[in-house]
């Protein structure tokens, strides 16, 4: 199966658009936006530690799953500051280049 | 500009897949993965809490930046275990369906 | 008012360690115990987070609660681990001395 | 050994009390109050993590201090908001009575 991650983003990303301003009981995503920041920056809090323990499970499976947890509430996160994927991706490009991605993250570590 | 998530995500995963058993003077990430599991994880913890900063400063380049590195960690570690970018957005993409990825979301916070 | 530090804090050691090996349907930390080391790890996470968007708040009564309820999670779990406060306070203690407490702390950073 | 919590405690509350507005380069706690409120609450997400990968590791000795390091940075935080340990401590004996720690912790969750 080809994974096509930029139709998948975007269609995420759309979806979480649409949520804002909706009624907050008519779904997840609606509720937490109406919620507001603390609410979704304590769902990304929460969900890197599942993914830190998911990670010394070693039950792969279960990291996946709490990675896209995690990557989820990013977007949402990133939905409420009227960002999207493509920032975090531009960002990401931006960094390869002449000395490769992880240099780049390196220098930027400070 | 068109952001291609697919060819970005695979580039890097590329590089990290690449990084693996190099000499670990050789580069940050080679370095990262040389240092263990624990070493990843300390960053993926430190960069949670650099995005929620960054979100509660309101600077949204900034806000960027630390969710581009907190991927990129997340990569790491996918790499780590010998997954991928496309193990959570195949996840992601389950998620979406007939009721659509927040009230997925919703069932999977349990 | 006098706080009375090492009573308080031998009172709820002393209650945690009774908790062990309790009904899980007899109270919270009997639960929290029952559920092993990842359901308390993952609490000390929640907290963590709490008090820092309480700091961020600058409510410090929020503050407060939130840093209690992150510490009296730590005893939940130094008692899983058959530790307690004094445990701590040792160690803590330990690092007073002839160059003060912040260098030690400084030098402990690595 | 007896441990005196309550000296411990108001002995290092002391110390960080005097540390507001010394020369920064004069120690690790003046260069963090210098640094402002964001460095200490990454220390303490830091020290969260580390305290949480300890617990894993299973190393009791390392535990003892990841989560000395973590309340130290507690400390600096409460100083930072001119609280102290009294104030936490406080709080917890508060919850203390008749239905018990754990139980007032339970009721604190929600």
């Amino acid at each position: 199966m080809t994974i096509d991650a930029t139709s998948i983003l975007h269609r995420i990303a759309g979806t979480l658009e649409a949520r804002k301003g909706a009624d907050p009981s008519s779904s997840y995503v609606a509720k937490l936006l109406s919620d507001g920041q603390d609410a979704i920056l304590r769902k990304i809090g929460e969900e890197s530690v599942e993914t830190l323990l998911a990670s010394k499970s070693g039950d792969r499976l279960h990291l996946v799953r709490e990675t896209a947890d995690l990557w989820f509430h990013c977007l949402v996160m990133l939905a409420y500051h009227g960002l999207g994927p493509d920032d975090v991706l531009a960002e990401l490009h931006r960094r390869e280049g002449i000395s490769g991605i992880d240099e780049k993250a390196s220098r930027s570590r400070g």
